[in-house]
């Protein structure tokens, strides 16, 4: 039993440290997005074409969660946003602690956009507050319809869900019908965008809905 | 400290564990081996390809590891292969001790080659034994070539990887050249498959260097 004690104990201080990020994101007017999914769904990517569809509407700064490299931050930082790479060094998820030092080498003024990119994982992020207003979560279309009831905790605590890689639609067995059913069977109140970053199908949807959800100052 | 300490002790108890399950394969002329990828890269479907392919020839049994759903357990079923599901309900990988309760419900004698199918999680199985002679890494060509870098712990601790959905690749932006040298870079001993459950293609190759593992009664 003990174990399951310092289990609770490390989520409640990482909920505590949370509530400090969301006050922090609260008092700068920003909106805070955590991006989630397994490996290899396309979150960078989506994050790019993000990033180039609201340049100029909106300032944006981003967190970047690696268990090793710091490839992704190397990517986000030539759209000229603010980045600071977290690498876990194994670590299989994203602590609000890591996110509260990681902010504080970053001048929130002015930002209207934060998004945290996760950890590659479906299962350990879930249940790990980082102080976010909502939670995304990220899966492609190749990893195929069953995995909202497989990974259900991720998929129960996201807000929106983006199905990437649809253009890959004509060449595997995935049926969308079936997903989105699976998704909202777990989740009925989740937001379902539908996205490609190669055929930027989705995009603009996306990020002025995204872009809608910025704080009025 | 103290978490790191009983995160050591967790991770000895699980060794310990895994060594009699080890001695049980060992003891049968079984050879186990752990499949380890992020979710979708298409472990189930190549396991069913490979239950097919070696069906006749050798025999088989699965252990079906799964955070929740036993859908998994259910395709496997059908090929008519003893099967026990392990439903973690939230864990993030399978340890030593759910092994060894599963091969308590399956009669040993005569199997020649044991599949553990662990929860799709790049990052957490890694670094529990399950009492395997080696862990099989699946990825799919649609997760991109940097994979190997950016969960490098997965690809040092196995010996093959099986790259999957090879078929996708006319379709998608993935270099198979650097996808190689980045796994190899990581583990140099790694020996890699390029397969398709589609085409079928690298299937045989798979199997029957599989088949030549078992050990000789």
């Amino acid at each position: 039993m003990s174990v399951i004690t310092i289990e609770r104990k490390v989520l409640e201080k990482n909920d505590e440290i949370a509530r400090l990020n969301r006050a922090l994101f609260e008092q700068h007017g920003i909106f805070a997005v955590n991006f989630v999914s397994s490996p290899g769904s396309g979150k960078t990517s989506l994050l790019e074409r993000t990033l180039e569809h609201l340049s100029g509407r909106l300032k944006m700064a981003v967190i970047e969660g690696d268990v090793q490299t710091d490839l992704d931050a190397r990517r986000v930082a030539r759209y000229n946003v603010p980045v600071v790479q977290i690498v876990t060094n194994g670590g299989c998820h994203l602590e609000a602690k890591l996110v509260y030092d990681a902010l504080a080498r970053i001048n929130l003024e002015n930002i209207d956009i934060f998004v945290i990119e996760n950890v590659g994982n479906l299962v350990c992020p879930a249940n790990y507050d980082l102080g976010e207003a909502m939670k995304v979560v990220v899966m492609s279309t190749t990893e195929g319809e069953d995995k909202p009831l497989k990974y259900p905790a991720m998929f129960r605590n996201a807000s929106v869900l983006l199905i990437n890689k649809i253009d890959l639609l004509p060449y595997i067995d995935c049926n969308m019908d079936t997903l989105r059913q699976n998704a909202l069977q777990i989740n009925p109140s989740l937001i379902i965008f539908e996205t490609s970053c190669t055929s930027q199908a989705g995009i603009p949807e996306w990020c002025d809905w995204l872009a809608r959800k910025v704080p009025a100052t």
